[in-house]
């Protein structure tokens, strides 16, 4: 006999009937469903001794156990996440919904607007800026932030430590002899800028490098996926123009947006100009030179994320989290 | 003064409150809503002559203004619909949830079910197989499917034409001068490989080529994203190890695998073996050489099915549309 709880999945296949029937049965939500049906379902329930879940509490409550996640753009970090938020959920038969503010803040404001009237048991979100203004509506229901922390703000937040992240892998370009190193940011107003910007700063310090405004860029446009990759391309070009012998670039568009800036000016990475980017990818092993990152652990921070939520929907308490990354050398920074 | 139709938000911001509180009017759910709010909401929509539209109307019918919008693995191909589907949603008040098959079928079902249960106003899905077996309770609201057609079905369809993308790129290597072409495709179960396979069949048979099964492979495996990888990855091993002078990688994973393969035995693209891959990416351009590709218009296809879902979700009639690709000629397959 298998150990493991029955799920409503096991009910509807003995009943069966299909897993929208079961949930009906559970709610008490739909008349047309004739007495046989529901004897079916009920006696299914009691073979099984199923303990109707999160899933058939939040049907009886008017929440829909559904998760809402609220992503600012097509980074594909967002995309890994997702898929380990998706199975930690599912383990507890909440369903995950995605959309993307496009890092238009009145966009996201709106998605938690709809989210919320559409009775979501809980919203993930990566706020597009450290700033989100919580609206009293909104305390209705559990709240997490991913990936980017709030300021001033009470919400809990699964993140990444993103001062050691920065520290570090300006300390290994430093290690390596570059002197100057520029230093490519995200929108200033997202969470996570200040931070690696702070790591950047505080290494250049113990090593004793001053720091330089001019080789610091800022992505201003803030109109999602296509103007971080332009902005990480024009503020390479300029690095290139003043010979700095490296670049951090702190996401992953802003490192392609450096990569095409050096693939038109016929710069060899390595050679003339040493990268390490954020983020692992398929292609950043593919890619000649093989490319050093930061790795953020996007598989564990979904799965975090997925317990966190599960804890805020039962009532519980959870502690804000900061997971560490990893520096994953190859060969655009080995030593030569 | 605007000239365009004024939307919820328009309202919740004349009104001074929430678009939920609005939606809440419009649906009459909120007996906690002061007679106060509830004058300022009305006395809004009549000013600006706000038209309850399938927001207001969905609310009111119980259903959800939610498209789910089920895909099946991480391919940045889906990513690109989304961005594109969010937006053309959004003009109708209709909102997109996403949720990952990763190419199981059983969790496939699962989600439709549970999305029904959800009052879901309609599904979008990348079907795992083109077998899917339509339940009679699914049949309640409009299923459109996406990039992947299901065999024997009257469900829309918004997809490309595959077989003409095949039978160009093929046409294209063999006018380059390569006799053998080695073939990458997904599981044979899926609506779009047999499609892709045709089109190959079909240049070669045009250019008086002979078949050759045993540089044709199927990604047996259909667990997900990594399980495409690998299995690009090792079909090129093969094919490398046979000398043949060209591949086709009939989407953006089986491509990433083809290119580890490459780079982990020395080969280099263009020189020792051409590559044309499927669907674009900032990558293409930036990597060396440029890689050729099928094109998809991502864009666009997520804009039609936007399009598309809101006629479904009126109860009108749409027919199945077929997009063209293009093919995009880099480095990686230029005439030497």
């Amino acid at each position: 006999m298998t150990q493991r709880k029955p799920t409503l999945h096991d009910v509807a296949k003995l009943a069966e009937v299909s897993i929208a029937t079961v949930s009906n049965v559970l709610n008490d939500k739909n008349n047309e469903l004739s007495d046989k049906t529901k004897e079916k379902v009920l006696t299914a329930i009691e073979k099984l001794n199923y303990a109707p879940n999160q899933f058939a509490r939040g049907l009886k409550t008017g929440q829909s156990n559904i998760v809402a996640f609220i992503v600012p753009d097509q980074n594909p970090f967002f995309t890994e996440v997702l898929t380990s938020l998706n199975d930690a959920c599912q383990q507890h038969n909440l369903q995950v919904a995605v959309a993307s503010s496009e890092e238009n803040e009145q966009r996201q404001n709106e998605l938690i607007d709809i989210f919320l009237a559409q009775n979501v048991s809980a919203i993930i979100v990566a706020p597009v800026t450290s700033q989100l203004a919580i609206k009293e509506e909104w305390k209705k229901i559990p709240i997490l932030t991913l990936d980017r922390e709030v300021a001033n703000s009470k919400l809990p937040c699964i993140s990444v430590n993103n001062e050691e992240a920065a520290y570090k892998a300006t300390e290994r370009l430093i290690n390596q002899g570059c002197k100057r190193i520029g230093l490519l940011l995200a929108n200033s107003d997202i969470g996570t800028t200040p931070r690696r910007r702070n790591g950047y700063e505080l290494a250049l310090n113990d090593n004793n490098l001053e720091l330089d405004e001019n080789i610091i860029f800022y992505s201003n446009l803030s109109q999602g996926t296509e103007a971080q990759v332009q902005s990480g391309y024009h503020a390479t070009l300029k690095l290139l123009q003043e010979k700095v012998p490296a670049i951090l670039a702190t996401n992953h568009l802003l490192l392609l947006g450096a990569l095409q800036a050096c693939k038109e000016m016929n710069k060899a990475i390595r050679e003339d100009v040493i990268i390490i980017g954020f983020d692992d990818s398929y292609w950043n092993e593919i890619f000649t030179p093989r490319l050093s990152v930061i790795s953020q652990p996007a598989k564990e921070i979904g799965e975090v994320a997925g317990e966190m939520i599960h804890d805020l929907i039962k009532g519980e308490r959870v502690k804000s989290t900061k997971l560490a990354t990893q520096l994953i050398i190859r060969d655009s920074c080995s030593f030569l």
